[in-house]
């Protein structure tokens, strides 16, 4: 298959860069800069995709940041929330309508270079903030992107139905190098080890039973609740 | 209802914000920058939007025009077809996923805004040529919207069963100034009169029987075949 990844840097699309390759894919990534609170993440993918020996390519949207207004991610003004991932004020970070815009695009390179699908990573963990990634939206979005296009193109997310503890040991089968990753929705020199991601992350090592190679500021899970 | 409308700056779209005025929505109006082959019709659609007191942006995704190469609208290398809308060359106009892309960040503007719909003016003349007008590309994509957020949004496509000569109809009933949109592919002063929007455009105008005000550069409808 010949398939466009939409790919962060952050630890699930690593792993399903990895996972991808790994199943004899022919590969392009593609990243998003949508005017997030920073661009170490970007920093990040382009490193890896450029270890792999991936095309990557950035695509940048930061001038349609203010139409995507009210998310922590792309509003300076609406803070980072700290605390557990399923907690209801994660729902902050949520930028509007921010899956269905990177897939479309994403599928637009793939029209462009002819290739046969797109492939994102969401996941289980994620189903209860973010409702584009719930496998009903991935349902949907694939029927629309299979009429696109006089050749049709397929949504991919082979880790729909995992947690992120199973990508984290799927990544570990793969040997992916988890450090190089990036999670934190703060743009820090460390992951911050008290937002979202962070305790997430973090959990996902520790209920995968998988060593954490990962820096964080604040290194108690505790003090991911203050 | 509040609506976000894709505007080009066009005879459809401008006809589309019209009727949706007339229907008393509520309206904000976007459009969209992929790099395409000239912005006059961005300057058009700004006009317009200005003299009917309706919001306006323009998101500028010009910097994604390398990833939707291989259309004439986004590839300098690949010529405007001259000719009827209707020929299978007409294919080379169309722009890779062009239309999930303007409706999936129109709508993350609606869920940033609170608006409950997004509004676009394909209609069934556009069937032939553009996957991405077609109802069945409607519907699915209608589906995928509506689980995109938590708060759903709709797609309303009310000409979606109509002619352009139906839509030139309905745009004189409602005292649209004609002269003041623009539907050229290439970036001339006058409408060229050759390529397939303005033949189209042209044929329209004579079919819903309503005086075309478009100086066109090459006049003679027989002049479109060359």
């Amino acid at each position: 298959m010949k398939t466009v990844a939409v790919f962060s840097g952050g630890l699930d699309s690593t792993v399903l860069l990895h996972h991808l390759r790994e199943s004899g894919d022919e590969l392009l990534s593609l990243s998003i800069d949508y005017g997030q609170r920073h661009r170490r993440e970007l920093d990040h993918a382009r490193e890896i995709a450029g270890r792999l020996g991936i095309e990557w390519q950035l695509a940048d949207l930061s001038h349609i940041r203010s139409l995507l207004a009210g998310s922590s991610q792309t509003s300076p003004d609406v803070p980072v929330p700290h605390g557990h991932y399923a907690e209801s004020s994660m729902k902050q970070t949520v930028v509007p309508n921010r899956n269905m815009i990177m897939i479309a695009i994403a599928a637009g390179w793939a029209i462009s270079r002819r290739y046969d699908r797109v492939a994102y990573g969401a996941h289980a963990g994620d189903h209860t903030i973010y409702p584009d990634c719930r496998p009903q939206f991935v349902d949907a979005l694939r029927g629309a992107l299979s009429l696109a296009d006089w050749n049709s193109v397929d949504l991919f997310c082979p880790f729909i139905g995992m947690s992120k503890a199973d990508i984290v040991r799927r990544g570990a089968s793969l040997g992916v190098d988890f450090a190089s990753t990036w999670s934190c929705y703060e743009g820090g020199e460390l992951h911050c080890g008290r937002c979202g991601t962070c305790f997430e992350r973090r959990e996902a090592f520790d209920q995968a039973g998988i060593g954490d190679p990962t820096h964080y500021q604040s290194n108690a899970m505790t003090a991911a609740q203050s």
